[in-house]
C-alpha cells in the first residue's frame, strides 16, 4: 500500500518507520525544505527523534505532487490547530483522491470551530474515510521497537481493520474500535489533565495528589465525551485511561512538562517556549472550556486550568481548589440513591 | 475519640500521625518490644518511615491491655495474611468491645480462606462495624502532609462518615463509599497488577507497554469485583484506578519494586528478601488465581503472574504473552453487537 505521512515530527516519523518495517511504501511530506534536506542527508530527525536512524527506504520530500501521488492512505500528524487549514489547502490543490483513507494521529480540538479532527474531515472531504489512531504511545518508544498497543477507530470497520493491518507487527498491537468521537475526546482532553498533573508535580505535590487528579480526570473526559455521543466503554480503554496514564506520569509528555513549569511559576508563554514543541493541551483547554459551557457540564479540572492559563489564576490556588471541593461521597449518585445505606 | 492502631509499619504510623494532628487520642500497639522501645526513645520509625519525627502525644506500646483499653475504633494495618489470626487472638483474649468500629488499611485476600478482610471480620466479630480505608496513598507522602484523597467504605453510612471525620483535614480528603467489597478487591488486586507492571519495567519495556498493562489491569480487577458483588463505579474511583495508577507508576511501591527485580531475573524469594517488607501481591495472586477459577473468569494478568511466581514461567514470555493475545477489537462485545459497523 502507498502511504503519505504529513509532517515529520516525532510521531509522524516513528509511525513512518513502523510502516516501512512492515513493508509498505512510505513518503513523508513536510513543508520545511531545511528539515527535509537535513533528514535526507543524515537519515536522522535529530530535533524530534534524537539518536534514531531512519531507513533509506522512507522517502522524505517537500514536493507535494510527488508526496501525494495516488496515495491510498494519508496519515496526518500535524498539530490539531493546523489540521483544518492544512487539509483544506490540499483539497483546494486537488492533491487528494476522493476515496482516500485519512488517518489522524494528533490529539486536540479546533479552538475556533470546536470541531474534532473527524468532524473537520467530514466537513472538508465528506467522501473520505476517517480513522483516528490513538492510545498510550510515546514516539520515542515506538521508534525503539518497544511493545506498544494502539487503537484504530473508525465508523468504517473495513478502514479500521485496514489501518490495524498496516501497523500491526511483533511489538505493535492495534485494536479496532467503532467509537471515533470517544477516542478523539479522550486524546484531546488527556492533554489538559496532563497539564494539570504537571502543575501538581511542579508545586511539589506527590504521587498521591496526582493519582487523585488523574482519577477525577478520567471522569471529566468521559463526561464531555458521553455528552458528545461517545461510548462510555472507550474511556476505560487504551485511548482513554491508558493514554491518560502514560501522558500524566511520563517525562516524555510535553503537556506534563509544560504543566510542571507552570507549577514552578513560569508563565504559559515561557513554559511553551521552553518545551520547544507544540503543547496541544494549552489550546485544547480553550475549546474544552467552551464545549463544557455549551453542554452545561461540570468539568472542574478544565475550568481551573483554563483560568490558570488564560485568566492569570494562581496555579497553587487552582490545584488546592480541585483538592478541597465540597464533595463527600465518592459515588455521589449511587450513595444518594442507596436507601438502605444507613 | 480513642483509637488503637495495630502494628507500627509505614502506613499505620503515618495514619497515627494524622489522627494525632486531628486531635484524637492514639495508641499504637505492636508485638515487637524492640521496635516499640526504639520508637519511644527516638520518636522515629526509621525502618518504616525514615526521617519523620513522631509526636510525643502518640503512645506506642506492646502492652495489649493498655492499648485496647476502651478503644472506640481499632485500626488494623497488619499484613492481610496475618489479619485473621491477629483478630481472632484479640477476640479470644476479650480485648475488643463488641460494638467497636474496625478499620482496615491493608490490601489483600486471605490465601487460605479466600476471604477479604471484611469477610474475615464478619465471621470472627459479627457485631463489629467494618470500614475499609483505601485509595492512592503512599505513607511517605501522608507523613509529610502532602495532599492525598482516600475512600472510607462501609456498609454502615454512620461508620463511613465517622472515619471520614476522624481523618479529614486540610491535606487529607476522605470520601465515603458504601461498596466495601469493591474497595477491597481493588486494593488487593492492584498489587498483582503492580507486580506485573514492575516485571514489564524490569524487562526494559517502556511506559507504552506499562500503560497497556495497567489499562487491561483495571478491567481485570473490575471483572473479579463485579463477580463478587461490587459496584462497577468503584473501580473508576480513587480506590480503583486511582490506587492502581499510584502503585504501578511510583518507586514507593514494594509490589512494583518486587516485580522489577523479577523482570531482571531474580527469583521471588530473592526479590521479596531485597524489598525487606511484605509484598502483598505475591500472596494475593494465589487467592485471586483460585477465585478466578471458582468464578469461571478470564483474568490473564493474574494467570500469567501466578505462573511466573509459582510455576517458574519465564517473566519475559509471560509479559509477551499478555501483549500478543489474539484479540482484535478493543470493545469486544460492543463491536461484535454493532450491526451497522461495516
Amino acid at each position: 500500500m502507498k502511504i503519505t505521512v504529513i509532517a515529520a515530527g516525532s510521531w509522524g516519523t516513528a509511525l513512518s518507520m513502523v510502516l516501512n518495517e512492515n513493508g509498505h511504501h512510505v513518503t513523508v511530506w513536510a513543508r520545511g525544505k531545511e528539515q527535509i534536506d537535513l533528514i535526507n542527508q543524515t537519515r536522522k530527525n535529530e530535533k524530534y527523534l534524537p539518536g534514531v536512524i531512519i531507513s533509506e527506504n522512507i522517502e522524505f520530500t517537500n514536493d507535494k505532487i510527488k508526496a501525494f501521488n495516488h496515495a491510498d492512505v494519508i496519515l496526518f500528524s500535524v498539530p490539531s490547530q493546523q489540521y483544518s487549514k492544512t487539509l483544506a489547502s490540499f483539497v483546494d490543490e486537488n492533491l487528494i483522491k476522493e476515496d482516500v483513507i485519512i488517518v489522524n494521529v494528533s490529539k486536540g480540538i479546533d479552538m475556533e470551530t470546536l470541531e474534532t479532527v473527524s468532524q473537520i474531515t467530514e466537513r472538508i472531504l465528506p467522501k473520505a474515510t476517517f480513522v483516528a489512531l490513538s492510545g498510550p504511545s510515546h514516539a520515542e518508544e515506538v521508534a525503539l521497537g518497544l511493545p506498544t498497543a494502539l487503537v484504530s477507530a473508525s465508523k468504517s470497520r473495513v478502514a479500521a481493520e485496514c489501518i490495524q493491518d498496516l501497523f500491526s507487527n511483533d511489538f505493535l498491537r492495534v485494536y479496532t474500535n467503532p467509537d471515533v468521537i470517544g477516542v478523539e475526546i479522550s486524546g484531546a482532553l488527556k492533554n489538559i489533565i496532563a497539564l494539570g498533573a504537571g502543575v501538581s508535580d511542579g508545586l511539589g505535590y506527590g504521587d498521591n495528589a496526582k493519582a487523585a487528579l488523574i482519577t477525577r480526570g478520567i471522569r471529566e473526559i468521559a463526561i464531555l465525551g458521553i455528552a458528545m455521543g461517545a461510548n462510555a466503554e472507550t474511556f476505560k480503554g487504551l485511548a482513554g485511561v491508558g493514554d491518560l496514564i502514560v501522558t500524566c506520569t511520563s517525562m516524555h509528555s510535553r503537556n506534563r512538562r509544560c504543566g510542571i513549569m507552570l507549577g514552578q511559576g513560569l508563565t504559559l508563554t515561557e513554559a511553551i517556549e521552553k518545551v520547544g514543541m507544540v503543547v496541544e493541551g494549552a489550546y485544547t483547554v480553550k475549546a474544552a472550556y467552551v464545549l463544557m459551557k455549551k453542554h452545561g457540564l461540570e468539568m472542574p479540572i478544565t475550568k481551573e486550568l483554563y483560568q490558570v492559563l488564560y485568566e492569570n489564576k494562581n496555579a497553587r490556588e487552582a490545584v488546592n481548589h480541585l483538592m478541597t471541593r465540597q464533595r463527600k461521597h465518592e459515588l455521589d449518585e449511587y450513595a444518594t440513591n442507596l436507601e438502605n445505606w444507613n
